[in-house]
């Protein structure tokens, strides 16, 4: 069985909760061996608020049996205090935990305890303010494990969706559609579909233009930048399609004709995946030497503490990663 | 009673058939006086092949009695001839046909006997071919009618979206965000919103790039252009939000939370809209001094001829063309 490792996030966010409600949940039927990296004692007054308690044991390393009867192991790094922490408050220093459980999981992967990680969610704000200058999880795993290259993936129950670019203007997402870069990504999204077991992925390609360009008239990057990036992933033997209208591609797909798309910026795929609504929508890094999955979903400071959070998504962020994992083993 | 001019569009596309079939559902019960304006031999072929024939009576002005027993008026322009006209082949003779639908109508409205247009697809190739150099239906209305400004408005039953730029490259529509263009697409929205009975219409302004910018990280173009146009609707008394982060906005509107969204490009709208897969979909030009509802889909060169076609959009563009017409009167 894979072992995945949970990182807490940040202790004033919803994280510790969807995370208690998601193992409850699952009990004895955790889809791998779940190692939660965070505080004990943020967790256990998560579980008191949602009321999912969890029987705590502290993970004693890749050989030791994990607990029976509904229990999850535990790296506690002890690292929050009660006097300062406050749910759905920013702080620094929940910005440092957060930052710590991050290198604490990447380092147990990378000494060969686990096969990745399943992230909730981090306040960018309050990492920045410990000193941790990163736009988010991505950059700061891309930053840990020396690589480059890497790409988002969204995922829903019926669409799968990886970005060109992400956390940059507009201005500069277009600068950015290169065909080295959207044959990368499209190579990133056809391994990630494969490692789900779908076997010679269709992969749609948008067009940046509106109607992809309507042959040139409402822009040229199609012609030069996207459609040679099609011609050479179909020179590989891929089955890559496009460039495609954006306004379509996504409905497409979600209709079954593409197992995944390429989408040319931030927006073009998160206006798609947002707007169908799905709660139970995970992120997924690709292009790391691990896996990661994570929530959708931000830390929602405004019910922070309250119990209300839902555990939709961080259920299906530890379905996927298992499912990833199993297949990576 | 309001009259509305239903122009044919194309007459090798589905427009005379999706006509057929939606004034075969209304019945006795169409919600406004409807002219067609097209070609008898054409409409009775599709009438045909669907199996919605029509009883056409020919249109004698505005004074005479519209025909009783489910039977519709009809301009029968009859520039349509069997030896070269034929369903689902481009032809440049069909693109003059559907271009003199559209200056009919127009100088019909122009003379008093009616509110508006329902335009039924044309193919931008075909008009083209003839002669007339436009990038569709907009861009002709607003060439007949000697208007600037106009905005491309989409209508689902749960989502209104206007457009700041619609037939441009990405790169032109960064340049096209700013106040003034803005402030005026908004307005257009507010009014329609008005002209559909919603007094003091929620307008959220979506922002153009990531997270909205995520406070001047991703892009300046919010706080440089979104914002002021903002604060001068709301100095004006209009109930106006924004820069509200792109990717949920849509999905805010759709819960009730915003009775319409100013869209910052033409993507950024209809990623949204289409994505929410509404058959029922309808297009309105804003900015005209006549009323134009369209329905959401193209010619369908494909499927025309064959009696497939979903009448779903015509009936919802008729509708609400006549309901804008109900209050404009």
């Amino acid at each position: 069985m894979a072992t995945l490792f949970i990182t807490m996030g940040d202790p004033a966010g919803v994280g510790p909760e969807v995370i208690c409600r998601a193992l409850a949940a699952l009990g004895d039927k955790a889809p791998a061996r779940l190692v939660v990296v965070g505080s004990r004692e943020v967790l256990e007054q998560a579980g008191h608020v949602t009321g999912a308690e969890i029987r705590w044991a502290a993970y004693r390393g890749p050989g030791a049996a994990p607990p029976q009867m509904r229990g999850f192991e535990l790296i506690d790094l002890a690292n929050v205090d009660r006097s300062w922490w406050q749910p759905g408050r920013l702080d620094a220093r929940c910005g440092q935990a957060a930052y710590e459980y991050i290198e604490e999981a990447v380092r147990r992967c990378r000494a060969g305890e686990g096969q990745g990680l399943v992230t909730a969610p981090i306040n960018k704000a309050a990492v920045n303010a410990a000193g941790h200058h990163f736009a988010g999880h991505t950059e700061i795993l891309a930053h840990l494990l020396g690589v480059r290259g890497v790409a988002m993936m969204l995922v829903t129950p019926t669409l799968r969706v990886v970005h060109v670019s992400t956390h940059c203007s507009l201005a500069q997402a277009i600068e950015r559609v290169r065909p080295e870069r959207i044959e990368r990504v499209a190579e990133l999204l056809i391994e990630a579909l494969e490692g789900l077991g779908i076997a010679d992925p269709r992969v749609a390609v948008a067009g940046l233009n509106p109607h992809a360009g309507e042959g040139g008239l409402f822009g040229e990057e199609e012609d030069r930048y996207i459609l040679p990036a099609i011609e050479s992933l179909k020179g590989r033997g891929f089955s890559a399609f496009g460039p495609e209208p954006p306004d379509t591609v996504f409905l497409r797909a979600v209709q079954g004709q593409f197992d995944g798309v390429v989408a040319m910026y931030h927006d073009q795929g998160h206006i798609a995946v947002k707007t169908l609504g799905f709660s139970q929508g995970v992120n997924v890094t690709l292009g790391l030497p691990l896996i990661r999955t994570s929530v959708g979903h931000g830390t929602a400071f405004n019910i922070a503490g309250t119990g209300r959070a839902y555990e939709g998504s961080m259920l299906a962020a530890i379905e996927l990663g298992a499912e990833m994992a199993a297949r990576h083993e």
